[in-house]
């Protein structure tokens, strides 16, 4: 059950022109749904590209980032059921092998081909099943698919995450529509599990990779269900240049500024999403660390509470034990921290001030916080002028069902 | 359900020469069971105390440490069932109070008596229960009550833990008796929850700092049950003296040695029985990291490993679903890793070998150790010299259980 987050509309996931998407069944999962997705960019796109800091990156990864360097993609090849990481050399092949059996249908090099996988870590892909499944996925390619290929990428996601907005930039409108999937083994690292962003707008690479660093720094950096780094986060983003804007090249520019703005949204929409289908979760939290020296201390002390076991059971039972908030800050190693100097609030609610519990703090105001379904702790350090915040979820019975099950 | 762990019989638990010991009921805990201990310390005896790095650290902590340096202490008193912990200015009062009523009743002085709490987080400490209690308290003082005070420690711990030991320093038979608790809120930062041990063999001050200090970083400095260091933290070494042993007062002394190898013994016992008594464990599991740089980044790794959500309900479910292991090493942050040097093994089972899936691996020889109740993840990091042991457990529904219902 996603907290707050319903599926979203076909009619509302809208088409980018430039952009063909087409989805399959090769039968890597084994319960026969949607495991294959194909993106098709059309020629003098520009395309924007995070991977996941994981050490132990997946065989994709590897291969989509050394194609990527060869020249601009042309197309995205995505299966979910098997991460095809951990897989060593032969992980590598197979991965070069599924772009070639897209490259052979459509005539272009294997390098404009980027692979990328989800699911389960350290069994080999089934490339057999992939080629066979080819040429039906390719002639499946259209412009209104978008809404199928955000199903098409769920691993234990429980709904579809897609969204499209539109702006105008002078007198023309243009469109962006973004997909993600992710629920568990999520904390990004400079990216997300998957998720695929596209506009028809006109961007050069320089703006578009500065847009895609920024936008994910405030949207799927920034989000932790688990604190477990993927082996195959990945994020795309694509400008098409199909709107016949003028050219995007200076993020200084209005309408770079107002494209931004959409992307960043559609970002941050997508990486709440995952978060609010997180594994198990029962509620949606923003951990909020003000007044700190630098942001990256404000994260520190964030992550530390989003990730305690302790403060997470206690936001799935509604226990206003604020104590464990406070433990956790205690441990986030601060250099020179002074507790004396410390506010923690839940929602509104004063619960610590200047070290001190508040005068006026009942159990029955922190019940009622602790009673909604989406709530902030904040965090004021009092030690500086930075601030960040992150999103998390609770941990429940479920995650420990859904973990342990996984895959039997 | 604790992992391969038996209560201790009383015949078991030793008494120490200079030692008394005494248990009561103030009405703190809820159900009427043992809440209070008190434990007096002979005059002439050596006493070695470390506590918890948390920042936030409990009103008992900031009051033991500062009656400490005033003098050795004569009495330690500790409940159960309140922690003393966020409790501001009022906890500190009441943590001195409750001192204050120990010396009166003994007629010493005040700061002669540390104070030690454990149990809830954030709720002011009932004094007048205490002092009602005292005075009984005080008159059951016993060379042979440690058996019972190891079960007034408890909280959510299923079993007492408590150990003795025997050694022969030179022609003097001295023993050593140590009792510890702990179960949650377990990641333990220069100290544990809360450990005593006693010896009565004559110490030199700083030989028995530097023996607790030793004896700590191998045993309660490396466990976890959840990441979360505690607040109340502590761990107490007392040597009586009483044996009439040659004082020790150098590691080099055979003598020295041999009492150090006991205490470490039985530090690493308390520790490895708190992790047993895990909340909700069904496995007891070490993690061990080898051929790194320094202990320090080989901690590092096994740290990740062993607060993985995602390994430790893997290891729950008895899943060799390693490509969690293998994730957890990959983002677990240490500079200039090359994956191609690593191997990691499921006890004796190699899975990876210089980063690349082992190839005589199978599915089957991964399940018949992740069968076992008792599991070593080992990773080689083929970079240095060093290596380091961690112990920790997995992470089951009745942790979200015990967790989501414990203040209920």
């Amino acid at each position: 059950m996603a907290v707050n987050l319903s599926a979203p509309q076909q009619d509302e996931i809208l088409q980018i022109d430039g952009i063909r998407v087409a989805t399959g069944c090769a039968g890597i999962k084994n319960n026969g749904s949607t495991d294959l997705v194909l993106i098709e960019i059309c020629e003098g796109s520009t395309v924007s590209a995070v991977y996941t800091q994981n050490a132990f990156c997946a065989a994709p990864v590897t291969v989509a980032k050394q194609h990527h360097k060869e020249g601009t993609p042309r197309y995205l090849l995505i299966n979910s059921g098997n991460a095809n990481a951990g897989t060593g050399q032969q992980g590598l092949q197979t991965a070069i092998a599924s772009c070639e059996a897209v490259a052979n249908q459509v005539n272009v090099e294997t390098h404009s081909v980027l692979p990328f996988s989800t699911g389960v870590i350290g069994q080999q892909l089934p490339l057999a099943k992939i080629q066979t499944a080819m040429a039906n996925l390719v002639s499946g390619l259209a412009s209104d698919n978008w809404f199928d290929a955000a199903k098409g990428i769920m691993t234990t996601d429980t709904i579809a995450k897609a969204v499209s907005k539109q702006v105008m930039l002078g007198e023309q409108r243009v469109t962006i529509t973004g997909m993600a999937k992710g629920s568990g083994m999520i904390r990004p690292d400079m990216a997300t599990m998957l998720s695929y962003i596209a506009t028809d707008a006109a961007v050069t690479q320089p703006l578009l990779d500065m847009m895609l660093r920024q936008a994910v720094a405030h949207s799927f950096n920034r989000i932790s269900v688990d604190g477990d780094t993927s082996t195959n986060d990945a994020c795309i983003l694509i400008a098409t240049g199909q709107a016949k804007n003028a050219l995007l090249s200076d993020i200084n520019m209005p309408e770079a500024q107002t494209l931004y703005k959409a992307i960043a949204d559609i970002s941050q929409y997508l990486a709440h999403a995952i978060v609010r289908d997180g594994e198990g979760a029962t509620k949606f939290i923003a951990v909020k660390v003000e007044q700190g020296r630098d942001s990256a201390e404000c994260r520190q002390v964030a992550y530390t509470i989003a990730h305690s076991p302790l403060v997470k059971t206690a936001l799935f039972a509604s226990d206003p034990n604020w104590g464990r908030i406070l433990a956790a800050v205690g441990r986030s190693g601060l250099e020179n921290f002074d507790l004396t100097k410390v506010a923690i609030y839940l929602d509104d609610i004063c619960i610590i001030t200047a070290g001190e519990p508040a005068a006026d703090y009942t159990e029955e105001k922190g019940q009622q916080v602790m009673n909604k379904d989406e709530i902030t702790i904040k965090v004021v350090l009092n030690r500086g002028q930075a601030s960040d915040t992150i999103w998390t979820c609770d941990f429940s019975y479920d995650y420990v069902k859904i973990n342990a099950e996984y895959r039997s």
